[in-house]
């Protein structure tokens, strides 16, 4: 028999992943064209071409040893050294190569910087709703997950709820911004808010408490929001970025760390996540990925592609009497359930060949995540299915019909 | 401050990376071609042409979605049927593509059947000398390493102590063959006596003990020693397989388990493996050269080329009187140490501008390894230096003076 943990994940095992599989059979059985499979953050706009263009610039230019061999666990100089430069370009920041640490995805950029500052039984916060893996992320180092709730209407944290669930075991806080799954963009003065709760609390326990920020959704913003860059309000923080989205190479697992310069005992985390890097078995982060990334530091995915899905199917289902907060970032829309149970609402959205996670899966029942990073034919072709769906809930208000 | 346990991996960490740094620094003072740098296995000869054109076009054909995109954790079908087959083919096996898992390298390979078979303080075993990662792998899943002293006339496993050190808590052993550090091939009588001593222990116990294969060097052989393929003498048994070596690729973190189809509760095992990636982070190994490898599964780099390397190095030390055996596959050379104290050895080679890792990092004092995975020309131009060494510690025998 395998492990008994590893028996319970099983059991439990992600519901993002079976919505994904059970959409594919049913593809199988009515046609692809005639399931709307709105469950997975699977990117739908190409690489750009550029990025193909110096993946076969590398093979053809380096020689083998350089191009496939190993090198320091942290990455290659020179694509570190990029990506700081890129940063300070950007946001003001004062990185160095060596504040930068590649990884495989920022799932990998995680669970780095997990291993690097969790002993048994810290504690680290979340803000939910929250993507759920962080559930095993945190568990995988020994950590304790401990939830702050939400403010519903807008979807900031409570910060009231997150002052009172920092204890003295308290090690890090997961800054997911823009949010997955509520495309929320936690603002510049929730950020201050939080960095002085912790810069205070800091204090009073003795220790660094540590902002881990997860922004693989970083460039996917609309209407001209921002989103705040963590090193410039707090200085323990460690950046996790993946190149999934804004690249549009999810299946490549390419990603960094970003040490703030100013962080307590900065050498020594840097190492520690050299050292984490290697000894979790991820090694380095894949090498021919890492040198086209040199390249391609201003390459962007199509944004535009994905505001027009946001922008379709937000005014459609608001119209149709679902409620749900404009996305300001990423490609989630995240619905309240019209059905006091989530669950039966999910069902009853795949009569229609509609595919929705459930909030649950988010730590935040009572509401669904809607993927638009699809098609936009798909979401027009959908749209007489949400029609029948809003009609079997009675939501389609007067005015409209 | 970061975890107390990386404030004390770093304190210890890796003596290979560690020495592979110095010779960089050595490098830049005297000039790297003065440098006889033998302390790490990083694969010196060139990738496949196939492979690096296999990439090509993979970018060139496949659409982005499909090339870069998500696929099930598990990895493309596709390619999982091509090593299925391959293996079969070669071995005489019966694998599905089911039974195949990619994964971020060996590395990552053995995290994911770790972290899918290990409760907290399962114990591993481990056949010194062994390769010092394997520590960290078994500690990231709460596991305990227990290790089997190795029979040093031949550098088989100790049997008896093998059996001995079986306990109720044994969960695994790991078998890596050909062994990093010595070069030595485990023969099929080995395995098969291991084998059977599991096979009576499993029943004592009434569960299961896995086999655990660690093969990147399985195509590293020479003077047509065979390698014995685990699943056919042991039903309970992953392989886990890299193809940095095979490929000279190990910067791009690509690898596989391959799970005995008549393992017991197999199905159940590989859904555990599928999580574990996604779980630990790795998420899928990375697609593009999952892509590439379809078409290359008899792709070999250059094994002649260690082959000549083996034969230079391993004559002449032995000439001069150092005392090692001589290796049947992988790329290395573990070489008794001269001096009782192996650092002081370590030291000494250094003067000499000769980098060798200690023994102790494998678990067996009293060694050094050298690693012969470097140019040709590099041994040539090293002798003079191995000649001065052997002449400090009066190695030289009479008959060669």
């Amino acid at each position: 028999m395998i492990s008994k943990q590893m028996q319970q994940e099983i059991a439990g095992s992600s519901a993002i992943r079976a919505m994904f599989l059970e959409g594919k059979e049913m593809a199988k059985k009515i046609g692809a064209e005639n399931v709307y499979d709105f469950s997975l953050g699977n990117p739908m706009t190409p690489v750009p071409e550029a990025y193909n263009q110096a993946i076969i610039e590398a093979v053809q230019t380096e020689t083998s040893l350089e191009l496939h061999g190993y090198m320091d666990n942290a990455g290659y100089p020179e694509t570190r050294q990029a990506i700081a430069q890129n940063l300070n370009q950007r946001f003001g920041t004062e990185f160095e190569f060596k504040h930068i640490v590649m990884t495989v995805g920022a799932a990998g950029a995680l669970n780095v910087v997990f291993k690097t500052i969790l002993d048994p039984s810290d504690e680290v916060l979340v803000l939910a709703p929250y993507f759920g893996e962080y559930r095993g992320y945190i568990a995988n180092h020994q950590g304790i997950l401990k939830e702050v709730k939400p403010d519903t209407s807008t979807f900031q944290p409570d910060l009231t709820d997150l002052e009172e669930k920092i204890s003295e075991k308290t090690k890090a806080i997961i800054i997911n911004n823009p949010v997955n799954p509520t495309g929320v963009i936690y603002s510049e003065e929730t950020i201050k808010k939080i960095a002085s709760i912790l810069e205070r609390k800091q204090k009073e326990y003795a220790h660094e408490i540590y902002m881990v920020s997860d922004e693989p959704y970083r460039e996917l913003v609309y209407d001209g929001y921002k989103v705040p860059f963590l090193t410039k309000y707090y200085h323990n923080t460690f950046v996790t970025y993946s190149f999934s989205k804004s690249l549009s190479i999810p299946g490549e697992r390419i990603g960094y760390i970003a040490v703030c310069p100013n962080m307590a005992d900065c050498e020594q985390a840097i190492s520690g996540l050299s050292v984490a890097n290697r000894i979790l078995g991820f090694v380095n982060a894949p090498s021919l990925m890492q040198k086209a990334l040199i390249k391609c530091m201003d390459e962007r995915t199509d944004v535009a592609y994905y505001d027009k899905n946001r922008n379709l199917i937000y005014e459609t289902l608001t119209k149709l009497g679902f409620s749900c907060i404009k996305p300001q970032g990423a490609f989630y829309l995240f619905i309240q359930s019209p059905d006091p149970e989530e669950k039966k609402f999910v069902e009853t959205a795949k009569k229609y060949h509609i595919l929705l996670v459930g909030g649950t899966s988010f730590s935040c029942p009572g509401y669904v995540r809607l993927a638009y990073c699809v098609s936009y034919e798909m979401i027009e072709r959908s749209l007489p299915a949400f029609q029948k769906l809003a009609e079997e809930y009675k939501l389609i208000p007067e005015e409209s019909c």
